[in-house]
């Protein structure tokens, strides 16, 4: 048996979303789920404590980050990325595919892997498929990623054929790499841009491989929402019901809800830890940008809708003063009420399938959020 | 009854150190003590519970910096400083003094206060004791500190001799200029620089005005640690054993030691949580500085013999990635460790007073933190 497994509970009668359970070495969780995103093993300004507390249970990591920064080697003589960083419950590590195209501009792409330079400091570096799975064994994570080209937005069809057709024969050599399938689930990565016919492709071609899980790669990559969920809604179709599906790199409010409508189980971004860290708050009646003039004397929580600790303890007025003066603890305060955020709207979204009203909590939420009016950004 | 008051418990046979008791409105705490540092209503990194967690009783901040950002009006309207950052234990404010002459090098001293320019903007602005003790009054503090001179060090005798009657007159104005001496207890601090005919005149001036409490100031600016010692040694006798004594701005273990043999019964410093943010620890055995290549692989505890969370969860190796890859994490786990080992010091002085060993603990103490080699650094 793999080391992930996924059970389907229900699929909600009026959106098509699906409610499950993810199975790990590390815990059970339920979907649909939003990941934290811990690039260099700490999810930034968190501990790992918190982010149990707000409800947490997967989290991400980055293999090329960790690759250069402390070395896999150290991770592994720690026992792995879950000792090396205390957090007992599961890990999903990206291939590091993604880095070497967006933060390396000398790349020279084979069929035998990737040649680029270190964003750090201009230094050789080589990555492959099997490097990559080498990388991803020593770090331990519970969900592995195979190791993909992230082709640029927008492509021609013909560079995306190739690139799809090089993904699968990649993906099938990452297969091959991975020492502890019974430890740690490698999923494979559909691949296609816009191109219908090429994420038909790469959807039979890789799940002819039976990965233990689907990722949906190459979106939220520039492309308008709509053609994001056209993709979504061809390509989900695609992926056998019985494995978890992922939508990488989304995790904007309005996409979480859209990716789950259209059978996503899992998601991931930066964006709540990043925008936080400039003091942007996501709350039950849209962004709140803390910096602003009119929070100065106001004594109220960040989110009046929001149970999480930061709401139930401290004012806008305080996060506000500590956000402007640069403070660390700030930064700690607008992170862990986004993140809280999104994991409870997970939640949310999972009651709403569980009472097969998924497509009314959508509308619920957007005009509440503010996304049904012209020009809303889309966090 | 004043708003504090210091209970004497015991006198240290051996050394002549006190133990005592120090009554605030906002709860009670053994004497001697160190206080963190929370300049701008916040231990930088440190979350309210975490530093109850460790022990802290009574936090330090700066009204000069509060002033300026938030500004006192948003304070007092949150309902003071312990409601606006959550703090329910002691608050000690200084009284701008020491930031006006150390932060701004366009000053100029009248008797009626001090002109001088914003460090943020440049603007003119004007501090006086009534002003600093209306600051404070607002932040609602249980401690103030009187606006006092803190002249440059070294200086004259005869211009420490004027600094010195000035900054009895401005304590005798900030003790009129009180709104809530029920509520908020202010401190007289004793300057005179090296000069012990000056400390004896400051001390006899001030005590005859009846503080609640008295701080040492002047010290920790650049005199050697004998000339510092020596101070203490002639000045605390000066002042009324009824009261509490606070050795202003000094935290390295070995002044903190040799300040409460000195009697004096609190301390406050940047110096914990500026140096973990460099990723230096103060640990049993001596200064750690974690960048050091030699922890790169370490997965032991900062120190050895810390019970506190970060050395019961975390390794060195762990530390060390996080502060090389400048993790606000990482800085939390410094700080937090740092503070934590400042205060379980001071709970081994207390616990040394109480045995009438503290010259012991000394002489222990030293020797295992290095301070006793040669070219020793002080934290
Ligand atoms: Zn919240
Ligand atoms: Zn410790």
């Amino acid at each position: 048996m793999s080391a992930v497994t996924y059970e389907l509970i229900k699929v909600c009668k009026q959106s098509g979303a699906r409610l499950g359970k993810l199975h790990t070495p590390h815990g059970t969780f339920d979907t649909p789920m939003f990941m934290p995103v811990g690039t260099l093993a700490t999810v930034k300004t968190m501990s790992p404590e918190e982010l149990k507390e707000m409800g947490a249970g997967v989290i991400l990591s980055n293999t090329y980050h960790l690759w250069l920064r402390p070395g896999e080697d150290i991770v592994e003589e720690a026992g792995g990325l879950h000792q090396f960083m205390n957090w007992d419950q599961g890990i999903l590590t990206d291939s590091g595919g993604f880095q070497v195209f967006s933060l390396s501009d000398l790349r020279e792409i084979k069929e035998e892997g990737v040649h680029f330079r270190n964003h750090l400091n201009g230094e050789k570096l080589f990555l492959s498929p099997e490097k990559s799975i080498a990388i991803q064994n020593s770090l331990g994570s519970d969900i592995m990623m195979a190791f993909d080209e992230c082709p640029p937005y927008p492509a021609t069809y013909d560079y995306m054929k190739d690139s799809v057709e090089r993904t699968s024969r990649w993906a099938e050599r990452c297969l091959a790499a991975n020492k502890n399938p019974d430890r740690q689930a490698l999923f494979g990565i559909v691949q296609g841009g816009e191109f219908e016919a090429l994420r038909k492709q790469s959807a039979s071609e890789l799940t002819s491989l039976d990965f233990p899980g689907y990722a949906i790669g190459g979106l939220s990559v520039g492309e308008p929402k709509d053609i994001m969920n056209r993709i979504l809604e061809y390509t989900t179709p695609l992926l056998p019901s019985d494995k978890p599906r992922y939508l990488m790199g989304v995790g904007s409010p309005d996409s979480l809800i859209d990716g789950a409508i259209r059978g996503i189980d899992m998601f991931d971004c930066v964006l709540p830890t990043r925008i936080a860290r400039n003091g942007t708050c996501m709350t039950s009646s849209g962004r709140l940008v803390i910096r602003n003039a009119k929070y100065a004397k106001d004594f109220t929580p960040l989110d009046h809708n929001c149970d999480c600790h930061v709401c139930k303890t401290y004012t806008r007025a305080y996060i506000r003063h500590l956000v402007k003066a640069n403070e660390t603890f700030g930064f700690r305060l607008t992170s862990y009420h986004n993140l809280y955020f999104l994991i409870k709207l997970m939640e949310r979204v999972r009651a709403a399938i569980w009472e097969d009203r998924l497509l009314d909590f959508k509308e619920e939420f957007f005009e509440s959020y503010g996304f049904n009016k012209p020009n809303a950004k889309n966090f």
